[in-house]
């Protein structure tokens, strides 16, 4: 961290800086430019919270220049973390694929859509259950049925399950019959709910926070990471811009940023970010010449029915192409 | 809701959305217009759900025309909610103000400062037990112990307590000790704790998330208001933008928005928009002039040595200051 | 256009707002809904401006219906406009690229850039002689020595030169030498600059405003179209977030989005959105698999020693290979 | 600036980029840290191009330390600029407001308000006669007509008059007529017409680009003194964010901001930043609040028939009771 003083500041005040630096138990050095005084802070473990120096008499600025998480970065682990889940392996250089209805409406629909999607390439199977609605008159998932209805879905394919997790009290649950847990993006700081999933057997995928830094979403991971569970992977799915043409503006500038960043997989769900089907399918081609780990696509037999999120479903004849173009474009970019 | 077709759309599509429409329980009204037909929904409880008619075929838009939320709007209820919490009234025209430090460290931290908070004439002490915090390297607060400090700095003083609850599992705990329970920015979109706060009998604090539009606020609002509990402050404090010259950006402008779609209070928090002390006063003065409900601030007796937000955090004597310039600016708008 | 009327509004206020809106020349037809009645505004040519209405007593919002703009959009139009320059086409299905240095340099600079980036593939060859640059202090370009060095470069590599103009001042000059004029996004918005860019015969490319809505960038090239110039190439380069890991945010959305709206052609520029050769090379590749009508993108032969925007500049032997995949993932997607 | 490099970069880097560095002219001073080596660079005159660092090999990141503007800044000087406009001053400690119409649209709408304007109190008089419109088909003001209908407001109130220049070419026809020239938040980065107006003899308001931080605004502002020209008068007027419920978000922070980096005046427009009446009010109570040197706000004689933003102007009276509120806000923040 830098603390950058004011130009002309007295000798008096950058003592009085250095020892409150000192206080805290860092060590404090300071590093005369030609304008200003600036002083290092050197030895803090972990991240230094700015807010300490900011208000400091004589302080103009304060620069953190080491980045605040520590075990999901590169840095302390150089190699890429591979997590297996059934046939897929997110972090090796493949591509799976996640596909299935944005919500769970009945057994049929999620053993048809299933089949279709396992036919066509797709490597695990979602569906929620538990679903984070912005109004409380909306459809808000069937719950445990719902689970009940994956876990049949999963007998019949053979397709791992992905579905998410909205609260500690329902997690056990939860865990019980998903292969691989979500925690969406309302909840990517509730920092319960991400001790929790810190402590659970089962991979997550953490979504970005609607209007979260590339470093709060890793300081995220971190408090997952920190309780012990290391099958992290992450997953972009738009953020809130004043843009209006589509739901969210997927950022995929984030997938390079983070894999520099972090030895974590990444991969992209272009359907939550664009809410109609004809940004999905050129997005999706995007995820993949990109260099993403993988992708999360809604698949639905019947959009035009759909209980949630209808208008970014692909129809499954749809799919088969977006799978077949995907796979190739992943081919041409690992050569 | 209004379902605007594409330009020379053909009457078999019209019909066909028409029927997709009313297939779903609602009354479908085509308008013709100069260049396109528009398909207007009506006899629809609650909020519709554009997605459901974003894919059909030949819809070129969908346009929400009536507000999802209902018991928070000032269509259902006209005049103002009041809540009264100890001395204080929020929602009846006058402005009680908040104070304490963003983290309770110790009891003689917060005696000092809820007797000089107090003093200064502010109406409740604030502090946080339980600090949601980006990093979990950061100080977490002091739970449990916390509280019985805050608990004791009310009883010393008589201010009621306002604290932060950061989940389901510590709410019994949390309402046991405070007197109007805080769900923070990053927990605005928390389902099950807002359904969790609807049952309670405290009133909620309830913070604008920090990309959270004022409709997603509003809606937050309602989960807890359909549970039952209708003493909800409404409290801004800043949401993300590009601005890099202060931690976010304060949003005065929702104020007189909210006033407007919501009979609820509205009060604001410039501590935390701000970030560094030199941007909280004046802030702090230009929300006593917007006319809001009330203003939540950050004094500590030694910013230098707060264990979270220091500089952000006014000195007991500017406190003074700002108390007594914002009842008089109060004094002025409201003649 | 849509007026909405709040709840319970009388027929006289109702009818004052019918009568208002008819002096301004429309139709006004008043649609009554179940909670409020609505007024359509019927048979406005061109765009009808919200604010005329959102004052008026009664009125709680104002929706647009129509878009403002006509001859850029498919509607007016239905099938791709195509431009030809050299022998290249935009908007005809195949992925031209432009490439060459942020600034012109030096005789000895463009001339080497130029021969390599056309062995590599590139249909046209660009370098800024006049630079927009946030500081005075900054390098601002070599002017019209640097567009005789840009002819000296199309002489002998036979590529079209795309150059950017930043003022009506200069247009003539720029003109002149340049086969594509480019308008930046600082100017996006320059009015005067747009008209008079819609009196040239050069093709355009309009680069997107920073923080431009995909309305108001078919408006301002709605400008340019109104004086007769139908040559405009759309160039998304990134807007403003408030991310900080790409030095703006790539929002690809806004290819299928303007396709969608327009039948102008719409390419990508990756590096100015990037500012890291790390994200630009990956952000290439996402805009081949999307289905942009071309990519621009910055080349030096020797980034160290840049006068500007090094550290984007993609070397030439990495250019090569950009370019091999980007046609490869071009061919997968045309299928 | 501070060129962080990779944890573990070996020396031979290191030593490379001090190379680089101090080809460039500049000194490169290493400074070890605990976890990572961090470069200085030191005696460098103006800001330094990040970018010429970004790219070395062994480089993670470069964080610039000084700020990038030198005339502007209140280090270069301490004492708040002071511009004087007939019975105004902007910067000395009082409130100055400047009012009239959007666009000026016939001589007796501007007789009109111009005298109801300076019987509240206003000192200066505003309104557009050249008017930047998002649409080409919108009223775009009566040019020199409107500016002739202005001088005649001045002659008849004896107020100076505020007006828009958007061009080179006829910045020498408003500059004839107007007292106090403005630039608009589209052009704020127009750098050709930064530089005439430096060369202008009229104080200048320069708007606040739309999605401009506040060292690009500076910057802006740096051209214009830079070419000769003193008294500038920074306007704040609204920035673009995810907001919905009014048209700008007004960034009241960057008052107090502005006022810490700069010695120039700044002001607010609460106008346009709301778009509707109900919020210009309260802003513009907050702004004088918050001690802003003075604000700009929209009156208009007949806002429901008002050619352009009728819905965000005030009617002549309630003008007046903002005035009287601002000024006794301003008496009380200025005690």
């Amino acid at each position: 961290m830098l603390v950058v003083m004011e130009k002309g500041t007295s000798e008096e005040k950058i003592k009085a800086a250095v020892n409150a630096i000192e206080r805290r138990g860092y060590t404090a050095r300071p590093i005369p430019g030609g304008d200003r005084v600036s002083i290092g802070i050197l030895h803090n473990k972990g991240s230094v919270d700015a807010a300490h120096f900011l208000g400091l008499d004589g302080v103009k600025e304060v620069i953190p220049v080491t980045k605040p998480y520590k075990l999901v970065s590169r840095e302390f682990k150089q190699e890429n973390t591979h997590i297996k889940v059934g046939d897929a392996v997110f972090g090796n250089g493949s591509f799976p694929v996640i596909a299935g209805p944005c919500a769970v409406e009945s057994q049929n629909q999620v053993l048809s859509i299933a089949k279709s999607v396992k036919d066509a390439g797709a490597k695990l199977f979602r569906g929620g259950a538990f679903k984070p609605r912005t109004s409380p008159y909306s459809f808000q998932g069937l719950g445990k049925q719902g689970l009940v209805f994956l876990a049949k879905a999963r007998e019949e394919t053979g397709l791992p399950i992905v579905t998410e997790v909205m609260d500690v009290e329902n997690f056990n649950l939860v865990e019980e019959y998903a292969d691989v847990v979500q925690i969406g993006t309302r909840n990517m700081q509730n920092f319960s709910l991400l001790r929790r999933a810190g402590k659970s057997d089962r991979p997550v995928i953490l979504k970005r926070g609607m209007s979260a830094t590339l470093q709060e979403w890793l300081m995220a991971a971190e408090y997952i990471m920190e309780e012990g569970n290391t099958n992290i992977i992450l997953c972009e799915r738009g953020v809130r811009t004043f843009v209006r043409h589509s739901r969210n503006t997927l950022d995929l500038s984030v997938v390079p940023a983070a894999k520099k960043e972090s030895h974590l997989p990444i991969i992209v769900d272009p359907s939550h970010a664009a809410g109609v089907r004809d940004q999905v399918i050129p997005l999706a081609y995007a995820s993949a010449a990109l260099g993403a780990d993988g992708v999360m696509i809604e698949v639905h037999n019947n959009p035009e029915e759909a209980m949630s999120d209808g208008a970014q479903s692909l129809y499954p004849d749809q799919f088969v192409t977006v799978m077949e173009k995907m796979n190739a474009i992943h081919a041409i970019i690992k050569k």
